[in-house]
């Protein structure tokens, strides 16, 4: 038995996201089926750092497995990489301490938000980012940004139907940039967990800040409501990417 | 009745390319529907400046048609991407003398093709590049190019099946260059006219050039010989853009 992590990137929009689930098209289903067939074996489980959903893309995501065999990290690469359908692409394979763990070893994670800033939808970016063609001043964005980061409990900025009790995480940063060539605006955030559909509520209530919707310091509010009705909206899939995953 | 240009960018992925077709979805037969809807008619038949194959996109593809009515430039630009599915975006509605033929008026066309650089294919990218990993010297390229632009028989860049005669045509300026940022080569191809799959004919060849696959000078023998067999690739569908098109 050899311990392998893997780093990969994917195109989430032709996938019901990265957990595996019978009957659909997954990362994990993908991965766990290739690695199978490497070893000859029905299929070999993998643990990912988290799941994505359904169309939410990934650039550093991570995963860890046990591998019946000792095949070099190079070797491993190119085998995996030439069993992978195009919308994914490992970009590295590394041998690793059995104790590695994709999600109980990582110690944070960093999500990227595209925003269009488009009248229309841009035909090569509509399934790679949000849209959001009304008026938006970045100064409030940027000011309600600081009440983002922090140790908050983000009750408000969970979708419903999560089992995790304990809704306390600690954003270490939270950027907006402005990126005018591309005619978009690209969120970061940076912390010690997220919780389910976290990133697309911050964005979505960030958005309508910026478009004087709302309060620019209404996260203060938000916090302390607990209450998920409040920050009503969800910014879409298509723009969220898991950017990388940070271990010790 | 008026007389309008529109330029319009689309992603040609799920497209069975620009010109209509039975039972297939196309760019001509959206947009004609759509018109069509629009004026409460079966459907408005649309001159487009050429074809595009399926898989290929266009940044500034233009067509031109007659509409029953008045309709103020702006107010056409909002209609009709109204109705437009997500993977086509009117960048621009005109109206222009009846004389204006999308096709007939034109006097050049500019072509993109993007080459991704990558080892293995980037899950990004899968539909808007070709891919060339291979090594790959641009200095030969460039050499190569100074063989492209000019006045040649193109006879052997043009796919069989195409219908047109005279194969000679003009090309004003053939690029590439380097975008390191993306891990990318892109080349420009601007002339008078081009043949069926001529451009990623070109490219492929161009490719092989810059890989020692073929002569520095082999554009020279190619021209000479007119023989599609010898130039034999094509590059894929997925990298190839329809720029701009030039009117007087």
């Amino acid at each position: 038995m050899t311990h392998y992590k893997l780093t990969l990137a994917y195109d989430g929009t032709h996938f019901a996201g990265y957990q595996i689930q019978p009957q659909q098209r997954t990362v994990q289903g993908v991965l766990q089926k290739a690695l199978g067939k490497m070893a000859k074996v029905d299929a070999i489980h993998v643990d990912g750092s988290g799941r994505t959903d359904s169309g939410v893309h990934a650039l550093g995501q991570v995963v860890s497995f046990d591998y019946p065999g000792n095949i070099p990290e190079q070797a491993m690469l190119r085998a995996m990489n030439s069993l992978m359908p195009l919308d994914i692409e490992i970009l590295k394979a590394e041998i690793v301490p059995a104790a590695f763990h994709a999600r109980y070893s990582a110690r944070g994670k960093r999500y990227l938000y595209r925003v269009a800033r488009g009248r229309f939808t841009d035909p090569f970016n509509r399934l790679y980012t949000g849209h959001w063609p009304y008026p938006l001043d970045l100064n409030r964005v940027q000011e309600a940004l600081k009440d983002v980061v922090g140790t908050h409990d983000f009750t408000s900025f969970a979708a419903s139907g999560g089992v995790i009790q304990d809704k306390v995480r600690t954003i270490y940063e939270a950027t907006v940039k402005d990126d005018p060539a591309h005619h978009e605006v690209i969120f970061e955030f940076y912390g010690n967990g997220f919780l389910y559909n976290m990133v697309r509520i911050l964005v979505a209530t960030l958005l309508e800040i910026g478009s004087g919707r709302r309060e620019v310091h209404d996260f203060i509010r938000l916090y302390a409501v607990k209450d998920r009705q409040q920050a009503r909206g969800t910014a879409p899939a298509s723009g969220l990417y898991l950017k990388e995953v940070y271990y010790d």
